[in-house]
């Protein structure tokens, strides 16, 4: 099992990554200081439940700790206002106390959701992540618990940190291999933030990790939650540096919003989205072989680096443009210096982004 | 004008206290850090905007501030999940973002509700408090924002604190008698859990009090926010000594549950509470001129200290039980040990404090 901590004062946590880790979470509830006297909630969804619910309760109650599950529909729309009254009912229900936790069993969705129950029961209460999806290493550090609003989403939610991630690799087994690339696509981003070694070791083991291989996996999963902590640690509340873990996500976000959720995965948008900053990072006069290093480790993943000839320039700049993260109206980009360094640009040309759009819809190397 | 300072480290805040405060809403927006370019969200009632609405949001635009405001029906009925989203709606709406405030102008339920949106809006933005009532001095330190959920009352809720609390004595003017005693309950019990001169002080000045005499109404409510700011430094996330707030509440809770809610207002139930817990402090032993001082003080500001016969012993003690203050079934009760003092005490016998509830149905001296 590789351990490691995030450090956030006295809301520091551990995130325990290995496999059959899931047996265990008797003991590592009782290590997260849950008494066996109060209730435990576990929140999951239609698809990862009948999987590994059965089996975490078991466990759960074999360890002496009473338990209650809520299952939300898989998928984006649970994570509305209504079904979280609706979780909260079980939870009242079930007579979960100060003491008691929530458990999140399944991938972003489920941890946003149940995290923002655990953040708001009570004015807060325990709160365990168990992440089966390679994205949701991303989503599971941070603290960045929320619901969406039907005019806009994650507009409602807290910083709250978890208690303890527990990571167990069984549970990834069963992905699908574009979910699995999707969820590669955060892993290297962490690399090409901040670790120039891990990015190309990415690339050198893109096989291992597209096959799941533990090992591989196992180290991967280490690496972007480490590389993750580190950025939180010093920016718990977004002020500053956490920016950089937005690289790709500008123009990532757009092709979302204009395709529509779910044409792109998430993973697959913001590849097709540092793509993008690269290639605007080469306009700004970085060399090109950051471009065609990107361009070569996202493929190696099996992820996108161009755009369907379908999408409009005009509405990805105006999706961009609603953007929250453009203050007063100036385009703000995380641009790579190099492989495993960004600099956060506030002052980027909209005619620049508009040529970067263009170009990222031509298949073959830009030069 | 008074001020205080609530000291929570980085989530330290002033209040400020004195006649006149609204016309400077502009200059304490800028002091509080919120930027004019953001709009600001002003949350209220339909008792309290027609009053102070117009003349808070005029000088808010003189200053330069884009303002929106939400009304929303007075009453304990308002602090519901339905009435949150529909002020989430408006803030979106109007484009708040993240350096934009939330400014609650009304009492507690108005401070709870608008809190609370401040607390998750875009995962917290800033918040003023302007409370328009004595009872809302308390509600306004501390921190607890919160709404009901239809099972349980606050059960949804954060730690969160406000930038800062403007309290204009001006807005209290028109307040009913009713609502002053009420509010007058909250002051004196914290004279009595930890202040023996401003115990005393208060019956010495209450018909002062009692008139909304502004000299002596500013003193009260500076020197009621500072022990509670005092007692919330020590124990932000309510772990220990922050239940000595709770002097009077089990029982008055209890009466509020069993009675309806607004049958007896909440400062005229705790007022009974303290009587019956300087009662239980004579029966565990302490001495009897607690038990006369403490309904002194409180018949001097016009509260009531005996309760209706037509009350349930059976009804009252259910409820007590049902009470979250009470872990794993022992009942736990905040005990003066004089005027002034009191203790945490968690073994009482149910037997006593149902002694306790029967004496308080009787009018007169126990003794």
């Amino acid at each position: 099992m590789r351990s490691i901590r995030v450090e956030l004062g006295e809301r520091s946590y551990p995130i325990h990554i290995g496999s059959g880790l899931l047996a265990e979470i008797g003991e590592r509830c009782a290590e997260a200081g849950f008494p066996v006297r109060s209730p435990l909630l576990i929140v999951s969804d239609s698809e990862v439940a009948p999987r590994y619910l059965p089996a975490l309760e078991a466990a759960l109650r074999d360890y002496g700790y009473t338990v209650v599950h809520h299952i939300i529909a898989a998928g984006e729309a649970s994570k509305s206002l209504a079904v979280y009254e609706e979780v909260m009912t079980t939870a009242i229900q079930a007579g979960l106390d100060r003491r008691s936790a929530v458990l999140a069993l399944g991938g972003g969705v489920v941890g946003d959701l149940a995290g923002f129950v655990a953040a708001t029961y009570m004015r807060g209460i325990g709160f365990l992540q168990i992440p089966t999806t390679i994205l949701a290493h991303d989503s599971s550090v941070g603290g960045k618990v929320a619901v969406n609003h039907p005019l806009a989403k994650n507009m409602i939610g807290a910083f709250y940190q978890p208690s303890m991630v527990l990571y167990d690799l069984d549970t990834l087994a069963s992905l699908p291999a574009r979910q699995v690339s999707s969820g590669l696509a955060e892993v290297v981003k962490h690399g090409l933030i901040l670790d120039k070694d891990f990015a190309y070791w990415c690339r050198e083991h893109a096989a291992e990790l597209l096959a799941l291989q533990p090992e591989a996996l196992g180290y991967a999963l280490e690496r972007g939650c480490a590389i993750k902590a580190q950025v939180v640690s010093t920016d718990e509340r977004e002020q500053g540096l956490r920016a950089i873990l937005n690289l790709g996500h500008t123009i990532g976000h757009a092709i979302e919003a204009v395709g529509g959720y779910g044409v792109f995965l998430h993973g697959e948008a913001i590849a097709i989205g540092m793509a993008g900053s690269a290639l605007l990072a080469v306009k700004l006069g970085r060399d090109k072989s950051i471009y065609d290093e990107t361009v070569s480790m996202l493929t190696s993943l099996g992820l996108p680096v161009t755009l369907p000839a379908e999408y409009s320039e005009d509405e990805l700049m105006e999706a961009m443009m609603h953007d929250k993260k453009f203050k007063e109206g100036r385009m703000t980009f995380i641009v790579p210096d190099d492989i495993g360094t960004v600099s956060i640009v506030d002052d980027v040309q909209a005619s620049l982004v508009r040529e970067v759009i263009a170009q990222l819809k031509k298949e073959g190397s830009p030069w």
